[in-house]
């Protein structure tokens, strides 16, 4: 049997360079070799992300969340206003930890679906005092798109600090940090940044570090306040090695691999293929009939798409979309978990595996008894990748 | 050039069938073949900490230093008495991540190179009311073991928990949690656990879950709380998928290939191979005329061992033990750290690992015109792997 492709929302399917260093020997975190590229991976990090020169760059061994906890853990005190852009499972998950480091957490919230739009981000920064504003770039649960940019600009004309969480987002959907003005943007390695799960990745403002060095109080958390790691990644990018905690050394060794493919091929080359490649499978779930859970494509994020069931279909469709080459994974958002499902496109994704997740939802849907003529869903995605 | 081995207290050499589990291809975290690989690597840790069925462990992605995080995070509430056994650097580190939660924190320090006792630590109990008592099993600092079986009964008498740092020991040091009482014992994946580096792990008693769930206050670090993550350890182990953040797939998979091998050789003869290849390396320094850091060789660990530069030799000779085929670390105890170097041993270390390292080192002492005769390292490591 073939092994089905992995187009989930992370892990995604990883280039083959990046697993053959995941499998090399371990080296010391402080060979000179590994020195050179742990300095590397922070630089590109730093490219990946377009930030400035004067942004810092962290890369921590941990989950995603962790890059969410210790952005909010540095960045907020007691008492501190946070407004959340709310679009999300993962929005929501942003709120508690704000409200674990003291912030007093406003959630501004749509329906699963729906986004938030700078002019609402605006109306509530101009009612009231917030410190920071929080935005999911994608929320994996919806499949909505922030306009960041947009939020970004009028967090910025209120004096308020903006943590972009990209999870789902970064080296997918375009983001110009510094142009932007960006103060957090964070994500995981298993993402769209085309690196195994274990890895949290920050890239922070000069502003940011500002408002961390003016704290009145500790960090809360040990592990992921910036105060032991600053100095560490300083050095590493400085070529010299430097002990806080153990690097993740297989996985950054990964990273940096993974980071070197993507700034080959060009930033603005990659953001045109993840245009390209999610056009082309939402033309395809479009011309098989099936609905979206994004309420407007122009909020639709470019890094996955979430289908809705079609009338008699339900999860258990998923196994005969598995036998047809696709895993894909489920819902997630509480309120319609069992009303759609998601599929992954980012990383190192090409037009084969757009097809390749066309052709799985059709034979799926044709297994589970769904009247689909083979082949038009392929064709309506064909039609997006061929097009001039 | 042949590479030279790796024999610094962590990362260490793993074996080629963890290597292989690293290189394959990431599976979604939710895959049921994932799910089991997770499951038995939870059973399995429970396994090689001989910990008691009603023990939970906890599989994070992180350092060690969010194991350790995450045990005081969840046990120390604000104004708590925790008594830190101080053996040198890793020591102190707990004593800084108990004071961030609030411990009033009180030091039971030994010299660089000395220990602490149960009745040093009996006394201290006595003299007044703690809720916690922290031991670093052993300090890679300094290579001092501690008599974690004697403290653990002291503590128990008091009605304290113990917490147990084994990042430099577990998996290497004879330690049977549930009969000897420890409360929590918490290690990395790059030690004798012979996992690369990502991966905090953590064993919890019935006794700590207890007082963790009867807090008063929330738990101050979110990533390393216990409460969203207990229930994903048990839906694992139950071998049903629960998603919290999104675990280290290949550490994961890496981590049950080497607990296996771990169970296969079985408990009592890792505990006697890390013994036996830790007097043939330490005779083998002897020999060769060199001090060691513990004061006595009855509290010296058996993953390191740590000896002091010869009179004229200082750090640069261990460019050339590297040459001469082992790559060996410097010293890291503040107060003593230009005075010693450390040679790991722990994991899939053999006795041809031991002649290597002795071998390299000779030939490095040689090398800087330290005067010693061929061999005499090797026979005096060799009489001691050979004797019946």
């Amino acid at each position: 049997m073939i092994r089905p492709r992995l187009m989930i929302p992370g892990p995604i399917e990883f280039t083959d360079e990046v697993m053959a260093a995941m499998g090399q020997p371990t080296k010391s975190h402080v060979d000179p070799d590994f020195v050179a590229v742990f300095g590397q991976a922070l630089r590109d990090l730093r490219k990946v992300f377009l930030a400035g020169d004067d942004y810092q760059p962290f890369i921590l061994a941990g989950s995603g969340t962790l890059a969410m906890d210790s952005a909010i853990a540095n960045l907020v005190e007691e008492g501190d206003g946070v407004l959340v852009v709310d679009t999300g499972y993962f929005s929501e998950r942003m709120a508690d930890i704000c409200r674990r480091y003291g912030g007093r957490v406003d959630l501004l919230s749509a329906a699963p679906g729906d986004t938030i739009t700078p002019e609402q981000v605006a109306e509530r920064l101009n009612s009231r005092n917030y410190e920071l504003v929080t935005v999911t770039h994608v929320d994996t649960s919806t499949g909505v798109l922030v306009d960041v940019e947009g939020v970004a600009k009028v967090a910025k004309e209120a004096g308020t600090l903006v943590v972009v969480d990209g999870v789902c987002a970064t080296a997918g959907e375009e983001m110009r940090q510094a142009e932007w003005g960006v103060d957090v943007y964070l994500t995981a390695s298993q993402k769209a940044i085309g690196t195994p799960p274990g890895l949290a990745l920050l890239v922070v403002s000069p502003e940011a570090l500002a408002k961390w060095r003016g704290r009145r109080t500790a960090v809360g958390s040990y592990y992921g306040d910036w105060g032991p790691w600053l100095p560490i990644m300083e050095a590493y990018e400085g070529l010299r090695a430097a002990y806080f905690a153990t690097p993740a050394v297989n996985l950054v060794e990964a990273l940096a691999v993974s980071l070197k493919q993507i700034l080959d091929e060009g930033m603005e080359q990659v953001f045109a293929r993840h245009r390209r490649i999610s056009d082309a499978v939402k033309a395809g779930i479009s011309a098989l009939g099936l609905e979206q859970v994004p309420t407007d494509m122009r909020h639709a994020a470019h890094t996955l798409t979430c289908p809705r069931y079609p009338p008699g279909v339900d999860a258990s469709f998923l196994k005969e979309v598995r036998k047809a080459g696709a895993i894909l994974a489920g819902g997630l958002h509480p309120k319609i978990k069992t009303e759609y499902f998601r599929i992954g496109h980012m990383g190192a994704v090409n037009a084969n595996d757009a097809l390749a997740a066309v052709a799985a939802v059709e034979a799926g849907l044709r297994a589970v008894g769904y009247a689909v003529e083979p082949g038009v869903g392929l064709a309506a995605a064909q039609a997006v990748l061929t097009a001039a």
